[in-house]
């Protein structure tokens, strides 16, 4: 169990106007501002020292950088003050503040079932679990919600974070590997529990969004449009016979093969291996990028244990190559979802020319200031409809923690030619894996903050 | 019965490039080119004058004047050819293709139950019922969709109109008057049965596809998000327990009430009493035009017997009001979705500005040229999602239709102040009636060709 004995710590920080990374010695977050002769299993008692008594601070074990850090890297944010950089963080939990007590059974179950000691994940957001939002599912909108690595709420690129809400943000690693045969445990590394604070639950969430929209339905639950999840009473009682599976084959679009895309791509064909199982209906995927080595990932990814051999379902390509695929699959109609994992316009544009009539575009890019790049009577003539904005990640978690689990060859490998990581470091290595990761010379970095 | 006696027949023509009506003597579609002295009952012996095989003729009882048509007539549809105009209409089957015939039991019910005399409601597109997308219930993206009253094909303000691919586009007005109590069939009016072609199953499809979107349903099924129409498996086995009541009140926008948006109204009132009437789920509307007639136009037809007297669960606002009323009711939080019915930029933007965090806009509206209003960044700040374009008319005329049954105190009036028509006229009156709609100076009108 880990022991706080110091005030300060080291931490990963940017300085405006951009591109500035320095690695300073820093306070640690309130709670632990403690004496250095407290060991950790006497902080409970020192709870006045946690500045909101919902808090929790967590020891950091592993922090990523991820590709929404360079929003905040080059400037973009509109950021004006020095932060503490980076949304994804895995640790355990060294304080807790008055809120987690046994008597806390009207709270998330998390005021209740935390204790000292616990490895934990935490999405990248803070989500109360309490709020409008919060209960019916939205996490990503919850009213307190706040992005770890602004200049209100200090990152996980340090050896210490202050959690807000805690008992609503974050989420037992123990509840992940109880989904885990007995004894196979301990093979779930860190490495890939780190994949569950952003990317893989948006990817998840991408495809996710797709699978369930009513304009997809027909083709995933075999009745024809509009009976989906809402069927008023007169059309209950004349519903259609169900489709036959030859009118049901998918056909989907990944655009951009970063991590994040193939966490969606590997999502996408979890969950339609899944609908294939259950009713027969078969798909084809292509997943696209203009970056040769993205696409070099990505098949590296497929030829993966996790996937059937000469897995034929599956096309990589590049920009030009994936409308001729698309094209020569649906005969010139089109995809019925796209996933826009890139966060710009012409990301958008290529979706719009890859769907199909009615289809989807479901986009979990984070997109900046430039207007939409299509006009009103392109999304009217083509019935397109649109999925946009930031993944729920602890609603999303139960779902993205099985596909974490059940493709661990896709997760849990560092450093290989099919690793979503590259490598981890220490934080000494900070500024230069930003510099690198933002000119695109170097994969997905982790930091150890005590390497 | 009617009989064709005549080679020509008088239409309502537009002649470019804009404001141009004339009501003209025009040859009668194809199959009717017969002889005068051919009594209808025998027109099936001469069906080598149908243009093509899945042709129907129908005799027209009445055609609107649609909302849609002024984008014709104001020359925004790069048009340069003269057309007959019109997209919605009601008639009676006067001559069918060598397609109808009783051993057609492999194509659409039509082919073999369709027969002269039968009284028809077309929708306002061309949709086969064969096609991949028509068999996904998607008929107005059927690959063989065209829309009457474009120079290909002409329109209903005429007489006669050919109907191509029939057994696949046409409703049998007693596929209706079936779901009504015996004896009462009567009482359905041609006017009311003319909303079917086009505004009152547009109206149905804005409501629809809110009511069954995901980002809605935890309100309209009471699981949380992402518990909707297609679950993982994994997720299945850890399903949260169903929101309470309290979670679930509804809040709507209803923007533009022109026809299609008192359409889109009704047809939410109507369903969202069903999901009450079902589950207790409260609601509230907030129905918006700057335009002080059409409020009053909306009042009136809140007043008829369809809606519970003092009814509080609905208001009807400028833009301003319509703002206010929507912070008050959410605490800021904003509307569940939009229903957008408008089609231009000002009534997206203020969709979005209504619409709360991961909730939807619904749009039916027809856009044109101008891109969309909405920033990247203020799409993936507020998640929000939209669905575009033009409804599936043929798909959804059994709730269509059933709405209009149980609502005839809304659908079946002319010329009073709750009215959805103001006016039926013969074609004489064309240009007048044109003009006076294009400037807002009547509502929507309806023309008798045989008046």
């Amino acid at each position: 169990m880990a022991e706080i004995y110091s005030k300060t710590q080291r931490a990963v920080r940017w300085y405006p106007p951009a591109y500035d990374i320095r690695v300073e010695t820093v306070p640690v977050p309130k709670s632990a501002a403690l004496s250095p002769a407290i060991p950790i299993k006497t902080l409970t008692s020192c709870l006045r020292s946690i500045l909101h008594p919902d808090d929790a601070i967590v020891k950091i074990t592993l922090a990523g950088l991820c590709g929404s850090d360079l929003h905040v890297y080059r400037g973009h944010e509109d950021v004006n003050d020095p932060l503490i950089c980076g949304h994804e963080f895995i640790g355990e939990v060294v304080a807790l503040g008055a809120s987690f007590s046994s008597d806390a059974t009207n709270r998330p179950a998390l005021y209740s079932d935390l204790k000292l000691g616990d490895k934990v994940v935490s999405p990248f957001t803070v989500s109360c679990g309490e709020c409008h939002f919060c209960r019916a599912g939205i996490s990503c909108r919850c009213i307190h919600s706040k992005l770890f690595g602004i200049p209100d709420l200090p990152g996980g690129q340090a050896q210490y974070v202050r959690v807000p809400k805690a008992g609503g943000t974050l989420f037992k690693v123990d509840s992940i590997t109880s989904l885990m045969p007995p004894g196979e445990e301990h093979t779930l590394a860190d490495s890939s529990l780190l994949l569950l604070a952003d990317i893989l639950p948006t990817g998840a969430f991408a495809a996710l969004q797709a699978l369930q929209h009513p304009k997809i339905s027909p083709w995933v639950n075999g009745s024809a449009y509009p009976y989906n999840s809402f069927v008023p009473e007169v059309m209950a009682s004349s519903r259609p016979p169900a489709l036959p599976l030859e009118d049901r084959a998918l056909t989907f679009a990944v655009i951009g093969l970063g991590p994040v895309g193939v966490c969606a791509t590997v999502s996408l064909l979890h969950l339609l291996a899944e609908i294939h199982e259950k009713s027969g209906v078969t798909f084809r995927v292509v997943a696209v990028d203009p970056n040769a080595s993205r696409r070099e990932k990505m098949q590296s990814v497929l030829a993966l244990p996790s996937f059937p051999p000469n897995i034929d379902t599956v096309v990589v390509a590049d920009i030009e190559d994936a409308k001729g695929v698309v094209a020569r699959w649906t005969g010139g109609v089109g995809c019925n979802a796209i996933l826009e994992v890139v966060g710009n316009n012409s990301a958008l544009t290529l979706a719009y020319e890859l769907v199909r009539p009615f289809g989807l575009i479901s986009s979990v890019g984070v997109h900046q200031a430039p207007q939409l790049p299509l006009t009103g009577r392109e999304a009217y003539d083509k019935n397109v409809s649109f999925d946009f904005g930031r993944c729920p990640v602890r609603s999303m978690l139960p779902i993205a923690s099985s596909i974490l689990i059940k493709r661990q060859d896709v997760f849990g490998g560092i450093g290989d030619q099919a690793s979503l990581i590259e490598k981890v470091v220490g934080f000494e290595e900070a500024a230069e894996v930003y510099d690198l990761f933002d000119k695109g010379r170097c994969g997905k970095v982790l930091f150890d903050p005590w390497q």
